[in-house]
Parts: structure tokens; C-alpha cells; sequence
């Protein structure tokens, strides 16, 4: 049901290599990836989604407000995160010389369909 | 030693409220924060240290290549993270509508000097 959108946000987004929207427990609603060497990109998700439950914990800890958005720059690859409520968020990767901004752009204009969709 | 370089970064960042010099043990090296309402920007500092080594293993197992930079963005806060070789990092924190773009410039271009002064 969700793979069109995220074959959308990869096509789009120049330098993107997949997409995945996931819950917090790590497992995929729907994911669309490029063939890409070395790297297993389902596990880049599962482990970010790890990841992102510690920064969500820690945000409430401290009372910063909800979490939203987390990107993550690696000497190849980015992540792009956008929360979606309370249950599930988008990752987006791209190469390392990839277009986050229109990344960013993408995941911020799309969220409110796809949580209204989840919903 | 560093406080100069860290009070420059909030004060030519327009919205950034802190800038801390942290190891991955959570310790400061030297910080420099404005006043700011209902929220510990000193533990901030320290919550997000741990979830960047969570991230950094994270990256470690999945060959993503060494971790460079994290932005964390919230309902009220945005956390710009750089790293500066394996032991430290400047974490820098900006309201939400802070200059995030110009942030990230300051960061990038300081980080060679910064991680050569601490060697």
C-alpha cells in the first residue's frame, strides 16, 4: 500500500538509495530499495529504529518536546528520519552526496497523507 | 581554553542557545550557554552523548562508514551534533526556529582547528 509513496521519495530525491516506513519495534510497514553494494539497508533501518527509540526516551526525559526529524551523516551514507505520532516514522537514505534538503522537503510534505493513512 | 570558540558559535548562530565541547563519556571539556527557560541544556548535552554512541556502534556494525554529523530536531529544540574524531564532539542547540543551515557551516568549518587543539 505505502511502497508507491516510497519508490516516490527515492525516485525524487536525487542520490537516495531506499526508503522505509517502520515502527518503533523495528519492524516494516513497507520499504522500496536500490540495489546498493556492502550495505544491508534493512538492518540501516532496524538498527536506526534502535537508535531513535533512545532519542525519543531521551527527548522526554528532558522535556525538549515531541521528537520530529533526525538525520545522521556517515562517512557514505545519510539517514533521514521523520517521525510519524507516536508509532512509526520514514527513513530515508541516501549516498553521501545526496540531496538531504530536497530529502527533508519530500519526507516534511508527504508525512501528514501517510499518518493520516496509518491512522 | 575553548569557551571563546564555543560563545562565538551561539552568538553568530541566530536562535542558538548553547554549545557544548563534550567527550562520548558525557563529560564537558568546556561549555557556554545563554539563559534559557524550563529545559537543562547541560543535560541535554549528556542524554544525547549516550544515544551518539549508540549511534556510533550502530554505524560501526552496519560499515556505513565513520559517523560525521547528527541533527536532532524536536517540538522546541534543534540539536546539531558534529563529531571530532573518535573521543569528542560539539553539540550545539538552537531553538527550533533557529538558523540550523548556518549552524551546521560553523561546525563543519571550525572542526579541523577545534579537533587539532585537542590532540
Amino acid at each position: 500500500m505505502f511502497t508507491d509513496m516510497l519508490r516516490r521519495f527515492v525516485e525524487q530525491c536525487p542520490g537516495a538509495v531506499g526508503a522505509v516506513l517502520m515502527g518503533y519495534d523495528g519492524i516494516a510497514v513497507d520499504q522500496y530499495y536500490l540495489p546498493v553494494e556492502r550495505v544491508d539497508l534493512g538492518m540501516v533501518a532496524v538498527e536506526y529504529a534502535n537508535v531513535l527509540k533512545e532519542i525519543r526516551n531521551a527527548a522526554e526525559i528532558l522535556k525538549t518536546g515531541e521528537l520530529r526529524e533526525v538525520s545522521i551523516v556517515s562517512k557514505s551514507y545519510q539517514v533521514l528520519i521523520r517521525t510519524l505520532g507516536d508509532e512509526y516514522f520514514i527513513g530515508l537514505t541516501l549516498k553521501r552526496e545526496g540531496n538531504a534538503g530536497k530529502g527533508r522537503y519530500l519526507l516534511l510534505r508527504d508525512a501528514p497523507e501517510i499518518q493520516a493513512a496509518l491512522a
